[in-house]
């Protein structure tokens, strides 16, 4: 799986340390998982990542967040773009996640944003996953 | 909030009993919440319900749905229209919640029924909440 979708790897491998309350997360980088890894920070998701490229792919490390009775602050992810069936969307179609309760991750021809900022940006993209 | 948004109530009853993991929740009844559990049953989110109405207002018992290591079934509940704000989609702008993953509940002209059976009728309707 990490090899097809690398995408699909990020969520899962953040998926499995968040439902064990692990404090971090190390994942084989990229730029597209660090752009994602920067709009999960700024969305309040995670609380940080460093991207350190002492070798060839570098690696993504992710600090998960919690609450004060260590509830996840991350309740779901989902890979909605798929190697075999790409989800695009128009700016006019922008999906919602539960309302605003969540975000979408769309790849966009202005880099990898949130759902709320490609509205106000008014551009489409790819959409590579929901957070929740 | 029982008094002003009773669907508001029953979500809130839901969420909690859930995330103790009870085996059921009993909850003041009316017709609406009684469809609603009917859908949350057809959905396949909790293991049954009874509507008694020995008093006036009747008791909604909702049995709790839970998989084979306690994992919560329903993983969240949200209201979408409220008394302060009602939200109608029209049959072509139903919404998909997590793109499959949840459910919508919606209020129709033809019943209460979620946001699949209400494109397959090709009804919209006041959007009653999510569920997921």
């Amino acid at each position: 799986m990490g090899m097809t979708d690398p995408i699909a790897d990020m969520l899962t491998r953040l998926r499995n340390a968040n439902s064990v309350l692990h404090e971090k997360v190390e994942i084989p980088g990229s730029n597209i998982k660090k752009a994602i890894a920067d709009v999960l920070k700024e969305e309040g998701f995670i609380k940080d990542y460093t991207f350190t490229q002492d070798n060839k792919q570098g690696v993504l490390t992710i600090k998960l967040k919690y609450g004060p009775d260590s509830e996840q602050v991350i309740t779901g992810l989902k890979r909605v773009s798929r190697p075999g069936l790409r989800a695009y969307v128009k700016k006019d179609q922008l999906p919602r996640v539960l309302g605003g309760l969540g975000i979408a991750i769309i790849s966009t021809s202005k880099g990898i944003m949130s759902d709320k900022k490609a509205r106000s940006t008014g551009v489409g993209g790819e959409v590579l996953a929901y957070v929740w």
